[in-house]
């Protein structure tokens, strides 16, 4: 599996005849950090002509500045790529959107900026062209739900090619996109987006969320446990440092090895899932009944877990993210490592 | 630092001068899964004698056969280790205890068995022997309640030795350890404890957790989180294995690397966890209020549960449990590689 590290910046432009999409065109919207983390992303791995669309009037600076910090080891190549019209920086929606065959939006998260945006998108866009959205959690649907019903053929067809394409931050380094189709998007339209991303062998994992729900998935649960842990802060039980100490010590090194239910059917020995149930069900239980109940409404907690969290680590620095950022490709890594394995021993069993 | 792959298990006895705790005379209660485990530990990264005692009759096979899963590669001295009474098999609770130092508990789940077992224990043993128990559920307090109040001082004093160290499973590979002192618990014993299990090098970590709750710390988080994920599943948001997918992507490597405090602090850029809040805070109680409140009384999420579990792996063998263990250590090894170089870095800094 080729990875990031493998594809020196400098080999970017023209685009290798090897890398996949070399007939799409993509727009992207909207150039903040998720924005430019993906035009790193498509840059680096395919060979799609790329337009960008921001109105801030120092885009191109701004594209200099930032886009190195997510390719390594360094574009000193944006001048070529934009000579080379791989890269072109657009100075209206209506020009960055006219040839464009997947438009990927990234801009503020607003109901009304999407519903705005994405009205003009489809006024310019030709009808077969794919829509992504990146946000982090304004359902697909609410981003069309302005638009003419039934009887409007640009609406419903707009409808049918919108999905959101949700990464992980930071998303040049998490494998995770989240695809998660509104109620009238269709199979094909997700089948082309999980397609085209698996094709970038970039080492993202697709991963498809199949009703629209609060948060899609990741977030979610992370919420969940956020909320259990601030209440613990907030009770005393422990303090913010030693609560990450304890998750960094326990659940995740397990859930990078492998998810909740995969691991906790192996709590339950030769019964698997029900086994856990049926041994630990009641311990889970007392847990449930006893959960924090903490809302945003409420300062108490916020104070003691911005206080604890600061003093423990101060506020984030350079370092600090660059540690960060090595520790999750290490561990990433290790992920790869582990599927390589299995799948020789697969491959293995296959060939006795 | 030392790490459990480096010590061949035949160069265990007679215990290295090296090893620390050679005044230590440990005794083991209950040797099932969690018992063999901390018998490993000590054997391998500690001087001390090590009584052991479990009413099944066949207690020496079963150590036999199990020891050697635990510390590798192999262990086939258990016989000198016995013969030089290093290993000491008691087959009474009176004669394992008299002349222990520390007795840590690993009996059965159920507060009637701790309650009887200690009411023995501190009849046998002298007033100051350290007092543990790896119960994942029933607080210190609990287990001593039933003993007289105030005016005995051998309860008293039993009251003040007591605490709770709850391993993680699998408990040889994996680094926390929560250290649960009940309100009478004395700081002296804390320390005493988190001092014996950071002395052993073997790459744990003792945690203190302030205040006795349901779960402890990282068990209750795990069960809040796959709350929420049997929720999804129940809702047909996504299947167990796709959850397990978007955990092992996302927030698995992330927690690896860093707990959510720290992480979350990142997102707060240089406003740290107080930015954070500010910006995603909406969004986070907007997933709070419409977090999933299944029961354990109802069974249709767990049919589904136990349903997509079982289809997706099978139920588990010994080779995904290596596959699982292989991965784990992959991934603590990074954690391990990552505290070096911070620490190196932050002698450079001093010897700047």
């Amino acid at each position: 599996m080729s990875r990031k590290e493998d594809i020196p910046s400098a080999a970017l432009p023209p685009a290798s005849p090897t890398l996949p999409h070399s007939h799409e065109h993509i727009t992207l919207i909207g150039l903040g950090a998720i924005g430019i983390s993906f035009l790193a992303l498509h840059l680096a791995y395919s060979a799609a002509t790329i337009s960008v669309y921001d109105p801030r009037p120092d885009l191109r600076e701004h594209i200099e500045a930032v886009l190195p910090l997510y390719l390594s080891p360094s574009v000193d190549d944006i001048p070529s790529l934009i000579t080379s019209r791989r890269l072109i920086l657009c100075d209206s929606l209506e020009s960055a959107c006219r040839t464009a065959t997947i438009v990927q939006e990234q801009g503020p998260e607003s109901v009304g900026f999407k519903q705005r945006t994405w009205a003009e998108v489809i006024s310019y866009v030709s009808p077969a062209c794919h829509l992504w959205s990146s946000t982090s959690g304004i359902p697909a649907s609410k981003q069309l739900e302005h638009l003419p019903l039934q009887h409007d053929a640009t609406a419903v067809s707009a409808r049918q090619r919108l999905l959101v394409v949700h990464p992980f931050n930071p998303p040049h380094i998490m494998p995770l996109l989240e695809l998660v189709p509104s109620p009238q998007t269709t199979q094909t339209e997700l089948d082309f987006a999980k397609s085209y991303f698996v094709a970038l062998q970039s080492g993202h994992r697709p991963i498809t969320i199949h009703k629209e729900s609060t948060g899609f998935v990741a977030n979610r649960l992370s919420f969940i446990l956020f909320r259990e842990a601030c209440h613990l802060v907030n009770e005393g039980v422990a303090s913010a440092e030693e609560i990450d100490e304890v998750v960094r010590a326990s659940l995740g090194p397990r859930w990078a090895v492998a998810g909740p239910f995969k691991m906790y059917g192996f709590g339950g020995g030769n019964k698997g899932m029900k086994g856990f149930l049926d041994n630990i069900g009641e311990s889970i239980g007392d847990v449930w009944r006893d959960a924090g109940t903490i809302t945003m409404d409420d300062d108490t907690w916020k104070e003691k877990v911005i206080k604890q969290t600061t003093q423990a680590y101060g506020l984030p620095g350079g370092e600090d993210i660059k540690a960060r950022d090595r520790g999750l490709k290490a561990v990433i890594r290790v992920q790869e490592e582990q599927e390589e394995q299995e799948m020789d021993e697969a491959r293995k069993v296959k060939d006795y």
